[in-house]
């Protein structure tokens, strides 16, 4: 299997971020995060391993089952999630040091879990660590061996560390489910606040466990350090450690449809490198949007736009926005889109700065393909592309096409997948099935803020 | 059962029109459209005839097929249509004129087919046409008896008559199709142009039956008059009067899903009048949208909004629009809402001229309850209610809500019914699975026009 | 002279009120506020007395000074004003309260100072005042007597209550200078707080009494009470009581310029009543804006606009906005409208709820004349218009016209008049010239509201 | 005096466009406008000459005089003009023969004009016109001698070549009339068909001639060619060829008022060069807009925005624009920007796409000094700046300032100036005082565009 990531980061630019960064300066944490390791027999030679990925066992791929009451869905485990992807935030060291604590949480209570970090993380960390991590040479870590490895993905930072989580499986057609802490600031994709790490985990792991399950947890964690890793019992949430398990409820998961993205060529062919051998590794999905951006040339560009194959119109803009109902409240936000909620099976066509007066965005069904042409009345200027806020590093340029279609919810038999399956966070005034998003509209876009007092 | 009718007609101002009226005066038409009745022995005193609906057979229904290649659906008739209702456009000497003559094609080409009329049209009409028609009184002409007989509508005008022809069965889940004909000037709604009547009547007339029926139809149609209209053999597709059936196709349809609209007491009563015993009679449908408005006070209403259940926000607004999807190219779209693809399963939320800087369009999925109630900060002021351009007679005062959800697809079996199914027009450079809506865009809306030349 | 008013009142609906009502709800404020009358003498008898307005000495106009630094204007009175008119909000019991507050201050501070009081006003509260008030019967209660009576005027409410006040003075050129004082809310024109009315009313007081006699009015502050009215020095300043006048400047004047606004039949006759003598009576002035509004009509209006005599477009909407850069933040700006500084000489021309994508408002010179005119698209529909937030009776009706145009600063000599001259706050952060704008927009509007941490 | 342009042109990138460009191809026009020469005497050696500029005679200034009936003013020169400077769209054949074809009317016509070019236009087409043109190397073509020498300015193009002929002069306060020929299609600045060059050019020459100076012109006009263009009588408007000078109106002038922007470092130094002597040589002027843009950085720009001298509000943001009225119809317009007529004295701030529901597009008077600070929370990111389209090739760092102040009208006894004196179209529907604005609103930006029937 050839490694699609070193594609994927060679054509899509890696250093950059998300465009809609959170802005607020990192609080500073104390660094005195240092585990009190209960498995304190770790060598300090072993501690600083990094291992490589491709030792841990293979995935467990979770289910989702409808329930009644909501449009979530209810996360199920076979048997309990072992190998987690760790993700942070770049140059926080908040992030860093919650990143610490939460893995030695890991560690201590729930013996059989290993922890994957990407390698500028575990690069970055792993001394701080006593005892190892799963990661490995750029080279070799490829969205292959995620896709095959990673059980579930843990987020620490804001809405921009989500994108890039989602971004690691952007060719992937089954995201692992993503749990999310956020640094400081909520965001608006319903993060849990980092305080809330134990009791939030512990629901996730415990998710569709049945009762017996649960029992047996219970009993265990009174007793003494479990074994290894692998002797979990049939079901492996034995091996869990803790005062009481409580009652337990399913996780709810928000199941985030992305677009899928292909760029081609003026002759058709469909573009990233010379070595992508599969169809699968010339799309990626976008959780957010797909941009068209005429960068830094003034010149606006013009571009073709096609609905359902039917050519609709011409655009001549600064960029054209293609937007997942998740990515309506980012730049399409900005751009002038209405705001649709996520589970609104749909796609967004939004124009940035159009040289129109009549240019209104457009909401389209989610399966509709959408293509971008760039008009050859671009006289051979280029355009730039970006997923998620990630330029490509090659631009566009005349008769090129991004095509897009978004994902459409797909089930096999009980089996629900499509999109990323995105853990919502619980409490407070919200009940059950609260996809936090009349929350976000209020807390966090401040949607319909009153005119007030002069303070 | 009681009449309905009369209750949707005392409450909801029958006189008013859709607030987005089709504004070119009407073209005269020549008044000579008198009918060449093939049906000669006909008598005059038979012929001004208006008879009582309950007359009329009961309802054939249609049941409508997914197709693989568009989101259209397949209309099939179990046996022809028999009860025709025309719905014609109101003030304008055109729309008669051409109901005037689409109703003597039917009588002469398709002998099995009754008329029904409006109280009012048959009132205006039956003395020019040379055979009966079905209608009735006023008060005996109720929403139960025309969800009863009505197998097919036929609406003569611009979106306005669609709308009013929607409303008869506003209160009806099961619509019977419409079949649309523009006057003048084309809609959004995608009417046929009149000129095409014929072939649209006889494509919708013949659509599901198989084969051996359009044989049987091709045959019948090539030899002498037929026998009374209850003779139509086993299929009733061969008393059809006609040079040639030609190759046809199942009629295609979009099923524009509509509101259901209630509305409540402070204290939670469902209002509409006394007598009125069962709920279904207490919603109605609403095809574009439904709207509350300050209307001629000029204080602005202050309305609570509730989504899911759950207080979003308080609009401080001239007021608040609940739309459809085929609502969105209405008043949504003047007060600065998206254009939403009719196929997006979804619900709009758009305020008018909100007091605020950030009360930016929402789309919720076509299953949220949404509630709009008058907040107590309206001082004892009233505020109007609309349904698709008519005004409850009774305003809406403080504390009182309206609730509305959108209607999702409901399948029976293979039956799939909920919404208005409306006939598209084909043709042109549109194909099969056309549904006419990048047309409207650009034709109609003139989406996006370019900067131009100055004339 | 003809008393205008009362045409104004039988033509502008009287009871209804700003469209951008403040709705806090009043905050209760003790009754106790009795007056500690220092001028004790007066007879119960005589305090009770209403007594008529022409009774009052002739208006003391004041002239209005460029100054270097700032847009805006110095206020210099010839002689101290000594008719003051004070206008409360409307069922607003603190407003009421506030009111008698302030009257016992310039009662006892201010000698030589004169109430006037509007006819329901006088009515409501004059049994409370230990001392006659001047008012009249509302036959009397004339445009042309508070034109030739008024010194100065004091309101105390919101938004709505300047707007009111300004109305009282629609058919006059020379507006007095209005000093306002906000109940509970601060508003958007730049009101006082009521706690600061002592300073606020001695600033405006004062205003451009030279040295000399601000040293006199030092003195007299410090000797015993005063002795009557009129005996007033050269100046009268030496009247007022109080510890001292403190260093003195001049009051910062802002000249919000209104609009003109006449209304024609179809033949073109200026329209108001038959008793209207002059041309003069026939225009109107609003502060804010002129709205063209459907009302409860559910048709859209069809309205021509002309601008500078050349036809511009034909508005098919809800309504049209004529604004002035004051009520840019009203209901143009709920209408989509940009934010204009009140110093842009400048006429807006804001459309409501268009059936158009492609009707942007505009911004044109002040002095432009605009036309709307009730196109016969309507079919004999009539549409509402308002001035400020108050509904002229009477409809307006096909081929009737609204004409405007914008105030502009008008010069003769050193005097400089149009437009409501309004005392501009002062203190805290803002400086000398500050015209409130700023802050308004962010402590009012919310005016990019940063998003941010969930709540 | 340094050669400013030199300076501009190092720092302002030289090969960028107008960004709202002109999109239609240029139509192919026929190669043979070789001139018929009545000059024949001309020798082919001296033909082909270049001459530099300083060569040429001191400028002529014209004055500017308010009319009665109109906002316009009205061109007069003391003498008549005669170094015309024309400047042609780039690569467009169709711009290059109209230079030409004028070029050649000018030397047959006018004997005593002489004609400036562009370096790069005078290298391309100089060897096609049998007469001297002045140009120079552009180490010597400097804004200084540019406003010390050109009379009149002559465009062939469209909206583009406006700006860019504008921005030859932007270091200078005092601009030369302008006369704008479109190419193909019309522009919004109200540019004359080049069909009508001989009449306009005729009109702009003659303006503020006396009678005499007319009635000599036509005597003149019958008799032999004239001598060498400094014989030209007292008025020197003797020496034009031509049938007859039919009645001379004044033309009529639109001033454009530019902004004056200065770029500054973090410390407060102003920023052009280090061979930059004078202030005045810092500021720089733009007659549609200067842009603040995150250029192909995804990240959002965050800028600090002071409105005279107060901070008004942290932009989150793709960019800000501030601009003129003048370029409120461009990308201001765009962003959401409302239209302002370009005689309403005021200067625009707009966002483009904030990250805010709430940041309404703002309009202030024409003196507020703005200012755009960009924040240190950008983390060292730089941000691109763009005056009239055209990009600043040093972008901007963190503390970086720019700063703006729209000219306001000057007057200096009866010379009025500021802005670009633009020699306004008349003819056809529009009187004598049009400014072009509304026809360019309905013909060129298709502003309420009615909704209509599909083509």
């Amino acid at each position: 299997m050839s490694s699609d990531l070193r594609l994927l980061q060679s054509i899509w630019n890696p250093c950059a971020h998300h465009p809609f960064p959170t802005l607020l300066s990192a609080l500073q944490v104390p660094q005195s995060n240092a585990c009190k390791s209960t498995r304190s027999f770790t060598s300090t030679v072993r501690r600083r391993n990094i291992r490589p990925v491709w030792d841990l066992p293979q995935r467990v791929t979770p289910s989702y089952h409808e329930s009644e009451r909501t449009e979530l869905f209810s996360l199920k485990w076979p048997s309990p999630p072992r190998n987690i992807l760790l993700v942070k935030k770049e140059c926080s060291s908040e992030a860093a040091n919650s990143l610490k604590e939460f893995a030695c949480h890991l560690y201590n209570a729930y013996p059989s879990v290993s922890i994957l970090l990407e390698p500028h993380t575990a690069h970055e960390i792993h001394g701080d660590l006593p005892f190892p991590t799963y990661s490995g040479e750029i080279s070799m870590w490829s969205p292959q061996i995620l896709h095959d490895k990673v059980d579930l993905v843990v987020t620490l930072g804001g809405d921009g560390t989500i994108l890039h989580a989602s971004s690691l499986f952007a060719s992937s057609d089954n995201v692992p489910p993503m749990l999310s802490f956020s640094m400081g600031t909520l965001g608006f994709l319903s993060e849990w606040k980092f305080a809330e790490y134990k009791r939030a985990f512990r629901e996730v792991y415990m998710s569709g466990a049945g009762v017996e399950a649960r029992n047996v947890a219970l009993d265990d964690s009174m007793s003494a350090p479990a074994g290894p890793a692998d002797d979990a019992g049939p079901t492996g949430w034995s091996s869990i450690r803790g005062k009481s398990m409580g009652p337990s409820r399913a996780a709810k998961v928000l199941m985030r449809n992305r677009l899928k993205v292909g760029v081609f060529a003026a002759d058709g062919t469909p573009l990233t490198s010379a070595g992508a051998a599969t169809p699968s590794s010339i799309s990626l999905h976008a959780m957010n949007e797909v941009i068209i951006h005429r960068g830094r040339d003034p010149h606006l560009a013009v571009v073709e736009v096609f609905v359902g194959g039917r050519f609709l119109t011409e655009a001549v803009a600064d960029g054209m926005i293609v937007s997942t109902p998740t990515g309506s409240t980012a730049y399409s936000l900005s751009s002038g889109g209405s705001i649709i909620h996520p589970l609104v099976s749909s796609i967004l066509l939004t124009p940035i700065c159009p040289r129109s007066l009549s240019f209104r965005p457009l909401v389209l069904p989610a399966g509709t393909p959408i293509t971008l042409k760039l008009s050859d009345k671009n006289r051979g200027r280029e355009v730039e592309v970006s997923l998620d806020g990630v330029r490509r590093k090659e631009s566009m340029s005349v008769g090129m096409e991004v095509r897009v279609t978004g994902e459409e919810l797909k089930r096999a038999g009980s089996r629900i997948y499509s999109g990323v399956p995105c853990v919502m966070r619980r409490g407070g005034a919200a009940g059950e099935g609260d996809d936090g998003w009349v929350g976000g509209l209020n807390g966090l876009l401040k949607f319909n803020y009153p005119f007030g007092e002069e303070s």
